[in-house]
């Protein structure tokens, strides 16, 4: 589901117990050094954006940030809150499952709608 | 193993099959929205110079690019070549083991040294 986007970029929410967004870039390059100097820039604004206010607004025990793509090699970047309590803490969300998650988050849409609003200056 | 290291940084290599480059803060961060601005662009610039390096000396089938930190909560990159023969590949590191490794990839300490040099400048 796409929570933003603008003429270079999207966000996606991917489906999930923990708050987990996708950037990706709109032109599929493959590696980030495919892309211009002045994207991969943006995409670096874009995740610190979007890190703080997950912050902010989840609290959670570390922020997770990975860019894979090797299944769906279109340049795009994972952005995870991660808990002590969710399913897969402490591995990465593509490791062992450690337990069935006990997370009572916030309301996404309203972290969705503060993120949005921050993301509309760029 | 460190395989370079300047005031601000130092870049170990993890033992795998795979090309596989840790970035690590001298100072202890726990996020990167932690670390001053000016570490973060020196992040981006090192993932940068190793991402192009790697995939110059050793033209994988792609780049992968991390930062989890949920066991050790020290800010650090990992950055991996990643070949359509690895043990992992299409699944991240951290996932589900697909096969025994078949790879035969040129000498480390050779790439080592042409990135010791590319990073010197910083």
């Amino acid at each position: 589901m796409k929570i933003w986007q603008n003429d270079t970029f999207y966000l996606e929410r991917h489906e999930s117990d923990i708050p987990w967004l996708k950037l990706f870039t709109e032109t599929p390059y493959k590696e980030m050094s495919d892309a211009p100097g002045e994207v991969r820039m943006q995409i670096y604004t874009i995740l610190d954006i979007v890190e703080r206010e997950m912050i902010a607004y989840y609290r959670p025990d570390k922020i997770n940030i990975a860019s894979f793509g090797n299944y769906l090699p279109h340049l795009h970047w994972h952005i995870m809150a991660r808990f002590r309590n969710d399913a897969y803490f402490p591995e990465p969300m593509w490791g062992q499952k450690q337990r069935e998650s006990t997370l009572d988050l916030p309301d996404f849409d309203t972290f969705a709608k503060t993120l949005q609003k921050r993301l509309s200056v760029l």
